[in-house]
């Protein structure tokens, strides 16, 4: 029976162990926070990810590792390396973290990107925005989530404001300056490639932010089959460069018909939580079944799914519950504001049976905004899919 | 957020664990043996059923009460509930647990059932042998559980050797005759009932067991709407009579058309496994539900599943992972002759495709007998389906 260690104890630590489990997997996590909430179902490792000791002892009880949390220093994977096999490898790792040498990679395959710079300096900014164009988004090059470590130019006029903000980080993460993609829809691609190079995709997801966050995810998204097959492609060649193993999402932006790469999270991802009950096997079940070096489940969904985020504190399950197609994820995690604590997932076998159900959710719970959006889609589709079948 | 202790730390209480904690519980268990495979995923209080200070700090660590193990004293479950909540109630389990007062009590509910008569001594056997007839069966009235504790007999000559079985054991657990029945099949309604009242039942499960253990489970069962109905009445009835709360299964025969319930257990079941990816809630996630007051799932079917017992070591788990429909469930337990240890649930959408993936399994693991006989309902029923639809 082999342990996985998981570097970081979050929900994702969490929702690995849950599926990895029935698998016969064994787990041990490595967090910095005593109260971790995968600890609840797994030993955990009380420590810093830069924390020798720690990792030492972590190192010591595990035969593979993966990862909860990509910001890890690239020096500890690679000592871990040193200990045991990890998966994804420390380089996918290190481009992942690094917008720069993400899109630079982008760029290598032929994959569309927003235009972007590299600004290391005040001066760089200013020929960074007359490059790029405005609207732009200045960013971290690394460390950067959830929509943290960034800001946004109207005008060039924008660019003291921008710099006050994140210029204090050029020296430490690198600092790169985008162009704002005035997209239509925010798309992501999670799949996952096993040791001997196999590659699955799980049906394209369309996704909703709400202040850089994650709000609401549905799936299948309602695109064109060459949009979905032209995601998945990218998705395949970026596996393929960087021999990744494991499961990673592909954020893409859609606009006009075309598709632009955002970036790329080296790990399961918030896009991909409705398939625990929406797909056949789950991106955490497929996660560790390639880390472990079993075949991959089949990705095929069971009906139409979507997915809610609860950030902050967790709502009353009841109304969730009571729906036939309603489950919960409680994280186990305290609230605090903007933290994200669960989610729940609805899954339907019709396009208008979810629309319904989310309505009712988001009525009981008083999230009507949360939810118009989706149901908007779905109302969207349901009105295509008769027009064609009419 | 709520602690769940769970009596019994075997594979039940480790798949309770794995499908609470998305509801945002917490769990303990209590169990006499230190490497139980429930405390991988939740913390332990080792130590036995009937060990007051274990009992006690178990207690203090749980809001509420359940069971992986139903042979608990009935004296530890009355003291126990003395401090928190216990579902099902000892009442519900004590009946349960006794095979004559569940018999009297199906009686009393008209649930027709085999004759059978109690036995105290060697003479009560020869009268007990006139009155049910032979071949039957002797039992242990409690703690007998997988064929354990039961001599079959084949005519009044083999009285003598089942007194020198089970005689020794007539008064510690007492002893029951039970009229052999000729079943055609055995069937199970696993259903649950919530603190309201409210029932819901899976759809009927067809068992068949080798040596008294169940060996492959199969649902929906191919029977009459008539007879799914009749079984579903039957488990609501004694639900509701015992005011249970919480998963049960009730295990029937079916001859010549008719059910004959056989016994329930009070807890979930192995005959329900398969509704983890087979249904739309399973019955570990619905017991949780029940216990911690929260409105139950939806019990439908998603689709056709049979699950595939593994009994003294686990199979290597690539033939079933590799297929589209295979989910692997390793209990990560010590091999040891005949002991549960795994299992495996094939899902499809179509019956045709269930036998194909059951004869591909069967064929790679070398157990072609195991598959055997669910792949042959299986045509029959595709056979009789196309009967219909042609």
């Amino acid at each position: 029976m082999k342990t996985v260690g998981i570097l970081g104890g979050g929900q994702l630590a969490r929702m690995m162990v849950l599926a990895g489990t029935p698998l016969g997997a064994r787990f041990v996590v490595l967090d910095p926070a005593a109260d971790a909430c995968a600890s609840h179902v797994a030993p955990m490792v009380n420590g810093g990810f830069d924390d020798a000791p720690a990792l030492e002892e972590f190192a010591s009880r595990a035969d593979v590792a993966t990862f909860d949390f990509e910001n890890v220093p690239a020096a500890s994977a690679d000592s871990l390396l040193q200990r045991v096999p990890v998966y994804p490898n420390p380089r996918a790792l290190g481009v992942a973290q690094d917008r720069l040498a993400e899109k630079t990679l982008f760029g290598e395959l032929d994959i569309p990107v927003a235009p972007f710079a590299v600004v290391d300096n005040r001066t760089q900014l200013d020929e960074a925005i007359a490059r790029v164009g405005t609207p732009c988004i200045l960013k971290t090059r690394r460390l950067g989530y959830d929509g943290k470590g960034q800001f946004r130019l109207r005008s060039a006029g924008d660019a003291d404001a921008a710099w006050d903000a994140l210029g204090a980080q050029a020296s430490r993460v690198g600092l790169i300056l985008e162009g704002f993609v005035d997209f239509e829809r925010e798309l992501s691609v999670v799949a996952v490639r096993d040791r001997h190079g196999g590659f699955r995709s799980w049906p394209l997801t369309e996704n909703w932010h709400v202040d850089g966050v994650l709000s609401a995810s549905l799936a299948p998204a309602n695109v064109t089959d060459a949009l979905a097959e032209q995601a998945t492609s990218h998705a395949r060649k970026v596996a393929d460069a960087l021999d990744y193993i494991g499961v990673f999402a592909l954020e893409l932006f859609c606009r006009d018909g075309e598709l632009l790469a955002n970036e790329m999270a080296p790990r399961v991802h918030n896009s991909g939580h409705w398939t625990i009950e929406g797909a056949e096997t789950s991106q955490f079940h497929n996660h560790l079944r390639a880390v472990l070096g079993l075949p991959l489940g089949s990705t095929r969904m069971l009906g139409h799914a979507c997915m809610l985020n609860w950030l902050g504190s967790m709502p009353s399950p009841e109304a969730v519950l009571a729906e036939p197609s309603g489950h919960w994820h409680d994280y186990g995690k305290a609230a605090r504001e903007g933290r994200k604590v669960g989610h729940a997932t609805l899954r339907t076998d019709s396009v208008d049976e979810l629309a319904c159900a989310l309505e009712r959710v988001g009525e009981a719970l008083g999230r009507q905004e949360q939810v118009a959006p989706v149901v908007a889609r779905l109302r969207e589709t349901d009105a295509a899919s008769e027009a064609t079948n009419g």
